[in-house]
């Protein structure tokens, strides 16, 4: 559905410096979910600038941060796009670290400074000022929006899939539009079609009510040693997973999912280097660690701490050992599953004493190739930059994608205009390019035009 | 060798004040190895205390605390008696939960508070003023004396070894006696002939420059988990050390040695009351508890830190894990046989990135059974308090008797009477009853006079 581009373009060009007043509004509200400031203050910002689009728009209370539901668009349009986004931010920690203010717009040499500049203010209401450009100078929307703004997506959208569970009759969609898209250091579009999961859990095991002297040793249950024991039972010395059942659940991929993969270009020496790494794990090549980077799934030992850790030598029988592990989860991995797995898994093997606190999650998504979404974005990567995006069949990172996408079983794409490589996202100095602002309002019409015309 | 015992006794007595006086002024002397507040002003004191005997003193320098070393007795004694004592002391912390001054001397209801008063000045002075009076009450001393005062018995005698090894060809002596006798609960006197070696390291693994993000694990070597896969190679869930080679040199014990230890009073409930276990390591029986309490060489993991081990989730891939362990030693097993083991046992695994740094440790001491101090202990046990010593085969402990045993081929005693079980050594409110300190002197008469005449 080809739109007036320039009239659109004029449209952007003549509110420039409303649509950044309205950014720099955004910016200055703090909307820290880790530890609720001004979520409530900030949500209803975002109602009141749907409402000014006209959208129906509802403010879904949790027992975190409330979620904004937006939708817009003709009732019977034949297509209905679902837009991402949230509306919190990281702290600002630490704020000696900040050369502007973190809470206050700043423009510097074409680079506009705030905490949720690019993660994810900038993004979410230059797709709002987008759909404004789109109806004051198209008419009405090509397609129907729904969209769904939460305000937890940093501290870990904890309450996203019980949402999505209760409203996945309203949350119906031909395709999900991720948050979030940019591009990398050599100017090439990166877009995905998924990501891992992740699960979290923190394991403890006592042993006795107090340190004890380490003379003790022979007679004495030492909590660190149980810990170690079984930890070694999870994951073998060449890195291979032996959590029970667990590999079960992993699919292998096709030969089309791995030449994609192989396509990803990365600058491996330069990786390493950064790492401060001499070889790949197990002195892999350069070939398999991609393939095993965007493919496998992981057991990560994130920290351990038990006993006496300071200077020199203390003799002591640890009372209690803690560790921090993360699974990443592909396939049809989720973080229940993977709990139970290891309920059980240690279980068998007597280690009933050790416990298991889940600190979060969330299942993998992965959409086909050849989606709605994946096309409309590909056309409009052409459009905005003239080039063809990298397509990533999924990313090695983690996120909420899994209840909008896997669960609805909407295909999602993870594309945009507004992280470019050094934005600082979670980062004192957070950042986006003014020009990438603008281009993400482009970017947007221009989706919105191909997601409601492709065949 | 009888002695007057009524002429010792009576001398004792008149000169009980001016004997608490002179401990009020070791007590007052802080003299903390750790951090070397007053040591050298304390071993001034402790070699003119020696002169005021009439013993040829010798300080000896070392790269830490100096060891004082006096001689006296006849030249030409048929026997000499090594003794062992050490001026240094734990610090203070944490004092405000002292309820006296810690290095003022307060007498209490018959009980003498202060830094040091048992560990181990009042020992130390109160055996120095027995000779004392032995000198003055009865003549010429029966045998000769060797004694060993050394100044860092609280931070691991780390000097020691080296000094006994310079001047082996002075330190001869026919039995050695110990510091820090006393009796338990139920009025046990205790005693020992040994005491299990030690050896503290810390190992080290390192992975990238710092922490990563968590996503890079499938491509990035993770120190803690190398840490946890090397640390499980030691000992088995079945709590059997498997370190290459370090079980062949521990012999098995003999039927007598058994025996001993099986006399050994323990109250077995009231002890997992106060560790708060439900049961012994594997659920073992209070006999083979003890047994393994006792005889068995250990490997204890003491400390591990790697990661993230803060509240809640972050997801990183460690920069470094770190671990401390402490192995117990017995018979031929010592510090630097630990360390060659561990070294090639985790080489021959691959482990050759994980770094060993030794902490200090000191070899086992075993004396055996029927030595001419252990008659003399006894029968001083039965001169002064009337009964027959529980004897300890050796101490589930650790201490600096190898250099001056097992190195010298001294048999060792360990026996006095300065401990009760509510000491407090190096805790605050350290402390010494009264009477103990008197019957010390007593004690160490007796023992003098058996040492030299028992047949």
């Amino acid at each position: 559905m080809p739109y007036n581009t320039t009239l659109f373009d004029t449209y952007i060009e003549q509110n420039r410096d409303r649509f950044l007043k309205e950014f720099g509004e955004f910016i200055g509200q703090i909307s820290v979910a880790a530890d609720k400031r001004g979520i409530p203050e900030m949500a209803d910002m975002v109602v009141e600038r749907f409402q000014q689009l006209g959208a129906t728009v509802t403010l879904y209370p949790t027992p975190g941060s409330p979620i904004v539901y937006a939708e817009i668009g003709p009732q019977d349009a034949e297509r209905t796009l679902m837009i991402y986004n949230h509306y919190d931010v990281q702290p600002e920690d630490p704020v000696e670290l900040w050369e502007t203010p973190p809470y206050e717009m700043t423009i510097k040499d074409g680079v506009i400074y705030g905490r949720g500049t690019s993660d994810d203010k900038g993004e979410l209401l230059s797709r709002i000022q987008a759909v404004e450009a789109w109806l004051k100078t198209q008419g009405e929307l090509p397609v129907r929006i729904k969209w769904v703004v939460e305000g937890e997506e940093e501290i870990g959208s904890d309450h996203l899939e019980d949402w999505v569970r209760r409203y996945s009759e309203m949350l119906t969609a031909d395709g999900l539009l991720w948050e979030g898209g940019g591009y990398d250091e050599a100017g090439r579009i990166q877009m995905g079609l998924g990501c891992k999961g992740i699960a979290y859990f923190e394991l403890r095991c006592q042993g006795p009510s107090h340190d004890l002297h380490s003379s003790v040793a022979p007679i004495v249950p030492n909590p660190a040693w149980r810990l170690v024991w079984a930890l070694s039972t999870l994951k073998d010395p060449d890195d291979n997973i032996t959590l029970d059942g667990y590999m079960e659940h992993v699919a292998s991929l096709s030969e089309e999912e791995w030449a994609s993969i192989d396509a990803i270009p990365m600058e491996f020496e330069t990786i390493r280097e950064r790492w401060g790494l001499s070889a790949w794990l197990n002195g892999m090549t350069d070939h398999a660690a991609r393939r095993r980077y965007f493919s496998a799934p992981t057991i990560t030992i994130c920290g351990i701490q038990t006993g006496y850790t300071g200077a020199g030598s203390k003799t002591v029988l640890p009372a209690e050992a803690m560790v921090k592990l993360d699974f990443r989860l592909v396939h049809n991995l989720t973080p229940e599953l993977a709990e139970t797995l290891l309920r059980q898994h240690l279980d068998r093997r007597g280690f009933t004493d050790i416990s298991i606190t889940p600190l979060g999650g969330d299942g993998p998504a992965k959409s086909p190739r050849g989606s709605l979404v994946e096309r409309a974005a590909i056309a409009a990567s052409h459009d905005t930059w003239g080039k063809e995006p990298m397509m990533y069949p999924w990313f090695p990172g983690s996120g909420p994608m899994y209840p909008l996408s896997t669960l609805l079983g909407i295909p999602v794409i993870f594309a945009g205009a507004t992280w470019h490589p050094d934005i600082r996202a979670h980062s004192p100095n957070e950042n986006i390019f003014l020009k990438d602002y603008f281009e993400s309002m482009r970017f947007t019409a221009s989706f919105l035009s191909h997601f409601a015309a492709e065949v």
